[in-house]
C-alpha cells in the first residue's frame, strides 16, 4: 500500500532506468517492510532544470557553470 | 482551504472529465466537511505510464502485456 | 491506480467524515474515469492551523478574529 | 535541508522569474530559521490550466470568462 | 539532488527501518542514475490507517477485518 | 491561487516563525508573480528528525554526531 514519489531533474532519464527505480524502490519497502508489491505505488516526477532549484540556484545555471 | 492532489496515468483524459474531477472532489469536501469551496484548490497531475509504478513494474508495461 | 491526496487542516474531522472523503473521492474516480477502486489510494492530511497559511496569515490567526 | 514546493499555474512564467522565486524562498528559510542554503532545495511546478481548479472550476474557465 | 516521499501507514516503523529506507533509497539513485548521495533527500510520512484508503475503505477498517 | 508547500524537520519551529514562514512565502508569490494573496496557499510539513535523511543517513544521526 506504500506511495513512493521520486522526484529527479529531467536530464535524459531512460526507460530503462525508470523501470530499475520502480523496481528498486518496490522492492526495497518489500524488503525493509514486508509490503505487498501489489499495492505498491511508486510515481516518479521529471523536473525541468530551470525548474529546480539547491543553494539559491537553479540547475540549469549549476549546469552551465559547470560545463 | 483544503488542497486536493489528484494524480493519474496520462492517457487521454478530456478537459471535461477535468472539470468532472474538480467539480466532484470541490462538492466533496463542501458535503463531508463543510469547507467553503471559494477556496477549495484541486490540482490534478497527468503522469507518464513509464513513470507510474505498481506491482514493481510500469504501467507501460502492463499496458502492453494486457493488448 | 490513481493517488489522490486531501489536505485539510486538523480541526475535529471524525472518523465517520474521513470513510466519506476516501469513499466519495474513490467513487469519483470510479465514475469519471472508470479507474479499478482496488487500486485507488485515498490519503488524507491533517495539518495543524499554525501550520496552514491562506492570505499571508495563519488559520490559527483567522480563527482567532472570527470567534 | 527544507523542500520547498511552489506549485503554479503554467501562464509564461519566464526563467529570470523561476530565478528569483528560487532565491527567494531560499532566502527565506535561511532568514527565518537559520537554515544551511547549500542543501535547501526549491521544486516549481508549472500546472496547465485545464488540471487547476479553484471555486469548483478550471482556471481556464475562469480565464475565458474574464476575458 | 533527487527528493524522494516514501508514504507509508503508521503502523509501528522502528528507526532502523526508516534508516534502511532512508539508506536504501539513496543507494537505488546513485546506482540508477548516478546521482550525488550528499544532496539526496528522503523523507518518511507515516500516516494515520484511519486516513489512509484503498478500495474505498480505510486501512482502519480492512485492519479490522482481517483480525 | 499558488500552493507552496514547505517542508521543514520538527526542531523547535516557534509559531512566531510560521507566521514569517507563511508571510514570506505569500508575499514572494505576489512580488514576483503578481499572484492574488487571498488564494495562495501555504503549507508547513513539521518532519521528525527520524524520518528526514540525506547524504543516505537520518537526520538524528547527524545531530547526534555533531553534538
Amino acid at each position: 500500500m506504500p506511495y513512493v514519489n521520486i522526484r529527479i531533474t529531467n536530464e535524459g532519464v531512460t526507460a530503462e532506468q525508470k523501470v530499475e527505480l520502480i523496481k528498486g524502490a518496490t522492492d526495497l519497502l518489500v524488503k525493509v517492510l514486508g509490503k505487498n508489491p501489489a499495492t505498491t505505488v511508486v510515481v516518479i516526477d521529471e523536473v525541468e532544470t530551470d525548474n529546480w532549484g539547491i543553494g539559491g540556484e537553479t540547475v540549469t545555471s549549476i549546469r552551465n557553470r559547470n560545463r
